[in-house]
């Protein structure tokens, strides 16, 4: 692999949220045209894309559907690979404009993330969101996704001790975040009592401890590192993007253990020549609060059962010493699958170019996104871990 | 991108057809092992693998079908990365398998097609082949897949006369070569009056012009140049894998035009420095029968309106002057969609090592796959072409 950089020149996103009478092909294509504008490209200078989506044919919306997102905006006759990893979906396509770039085959390519959950029959989605783990073996055993973060949670208070209020606080904080984020799915102004006295979900995730089914795209314009400096005054460079499955911790249920995501982010660290104490931005895939928690420690800015502290201390507050979630995360921005990943990509690049508004970070000039997908016992499915800075 | 060669060093496939009781983990994995006991290489020795597939978590199998498959074998803790195209899932995914190599970035990276097509309820896989397409706007009018074919074989006739004939030839052709495939799905010893009087499905289109679904996984291991020497005896190299969406043709009722095939080709013919009187075997995307004669005009393999005469003339059969899907096709070797990329692979592996058996096609050494996926008007999904040439 050539050294060659890799910068973001440009990003978009349609607002997240119950996009009533909406198609994929509408709100995706007003997340590519809003990154192509920023840009400062039209979109005959998109030499490939890369679009993650989980469930848009199987939902009878539309097949091949980044042709059909892209049609939309005028971008044909060119490589469009849709690219699935469940909940992680483009992250997984922005690591491969990343990489295609990277390796001089290319000098811009787009990588978009588009889902459309509501509209369709609740039973529909439902199933196939469960379709992300194993739906043979592990949904008639009850293994829905909060089934595992319930479990997840009670594990980890089995050795560390009760966190359920430094949870409350994380849906607080991301709720409050939110608020400063015009395109978030849920704007509420909730405090610790009344995520405490939700409806529960999975002993003890309640309601407010989850995130919620969203619309939404997101898009960001990829460029080798020349081209970007020419394109546009703050490139937002990309300093590693890794990815892996786990390791099937066959009967360890020591849930706890983020092996998966220290793995991954240990190596992103290494490749960005960074650690987690250079960090000034954070995003995380707070799917639930105790996924916000197990995050921390994965990653590496708390240490094992430490978690919990960083809440308590405020140090992930929008203010704190490593604001996590600014966006409003996965709790509050929503989470249209197939979408996340690169919207947090999107929130970065806001961080990390001055743009992010009343949620602005002060002074970010590097940032982490964590993204996970899939299959739910040991961790089997995938975590990824992106890099970003500006210099 | 860096010059590296990449070579094909193993390659296996399940049986295709319909594996009753048997999940895409059985036959998947089994394609996988195949694969790796013929490059002489343990499980851990993979780096990184895409995988294709369409719809096994649309139909409730396993979601991060991926990671389920690859964990039956052992391959676990690395990238993991499913890809999505259509009918081309799985060439898209030994696409991105060459490049990662042909980057620097790795030196042994699985490419695998899987697919469950029966034993689900037949609607809900005529669903999921429909989300091919598109299901809000294609669908209603009736444009399914086999609808589209008719279409273009009466514009075709329309513009080049009747070729009905010869389209029964093609299926008495791959039927005949499928005799000889052990693996196939349809062992059918069929004439031209066979399917001529075969039941009509969307005319002129009959049930004997079109492919079966089926169930099936195909296999291949890819490698970097030097690491492949080393491994085996004959590295197949791979010498082009092309890939486009088309230009959504507005209103341009010239289904004839192959516009998208031959753009796609003749990139490939320039990477590969080869032309289409250079190959030695073909196999191509005859999900009907109208399919494969147009892909002829599309590659080169005939000028336009000329494909007919390549079947009157004998020149496709396996001892013709470039014979045509040896393997059978999908119309008898069968069509789980998200794995017949990687088998075409398969085939050309066998057939430029000489491994081919009763199929075999005498001396070649050079090779090309075209493989077809999504929509449907205009060409808007995707095609593409791979050269493989034994040294």
């Amino acid at each position: 692999m050539t050294d060659g950089e890799v910068a973001v020149v440009g990003v978009g996103q349609s607002d997240f949220g119950e996009l009533e009478g909406q198609r994929v092909t509408d709100f995706g294509g007003r997340a590519v045209r809003e990154a192509l504008l920023a840009s400062g490209l039209d979109s005959d200078a998109i030499e490939e894309a890369y679009v993650g989506n989980v469930a848009s044919a199987a939902q009878r919306q539309t097949g091949v559907v980044g042709q059909a997102v892209l049609r939309e905006v005028g971008v044909t006759g060119l490589p469009i690979t849709r690219v699935e990893n469940a909940c992680a979906s483009s992250t997984c396509a922005f690591r491969e404009a990343y990489r295609t770039i990277r390796s001089g085959e290319r000098d811009v390519v787009l990588a978009l993330g588009v889902e459309k959950m509501t509209g369709v029959p609740t039973d529909v989605a439902l199933r196939d969101m469960s379709g992300a783990s194993d739906a043979e073996v592990e949904g008639p055993m009850g293994m829905t996704f909060m089934g595992v973060y319930g479990m997840r949670a009670n594990a980890y208070a089995d050795r560390f001790g009760d966190v359920r209020e430094e949870l409350a606080d994380i849906a607080v904080k991301n709720h409050s975040n939110g608020l400063a984020n015009p395109r978030a799915h849920l704007h509420l102004d909730v405090d610790r009592e009344d995520v405490l006295s939700s409806r529960m979900i999975a002993d003890p995730i309640r309601l407010l401890d989850a995130c919620p089914m969203s619309d939404g795209a997101a898009a960001a314009v990829l460029a080798r590192g020349e081209v970007a400096e020419r394109l546009v005054d703050q490139p937002v460079y990309v300093d590693a993007v890794e990815a892996s499955s786990g390791h099937y911790l066959d009967g360890d249920l020591e849930y706890w253990r983020e092996e998966l995501d220290e793995r991954v982010s240990r190596r992103a660290y290494r490749e960005a020549g960074i650690g987690p104490d250079d960090l000034d931005v954070v995003e995380v895939h707070d799917a639930a609060t105790i996924g916000e928690l197990m995050h921390y420690e994965g990653l590496g800015l708390a240490s094992h059962g430490e978690g919990a502290s960083l809440v308590r201390k405020g140090d992930v507050m929008l203010d704190g010493r490593i604001p996590v979630n600014p966006s409003g995360g996965l709790k509050s921005r929503g989470h249209p699958v197939g979408a996340t990943g690169v919207a947090q990509v999107c929130e970065l690049v806001w961080q990390l170019r001055g743009e992010a508004g009343k949620r602005q970070v002060d002074g970010a000039s590097i940032g982490l996104a964590q993204n996970s997908g899939g299959a739910l016992l040991g961790e089997g499915g995938v975590s990824t871990v992106t890099v970003l800075s500006a210099r």
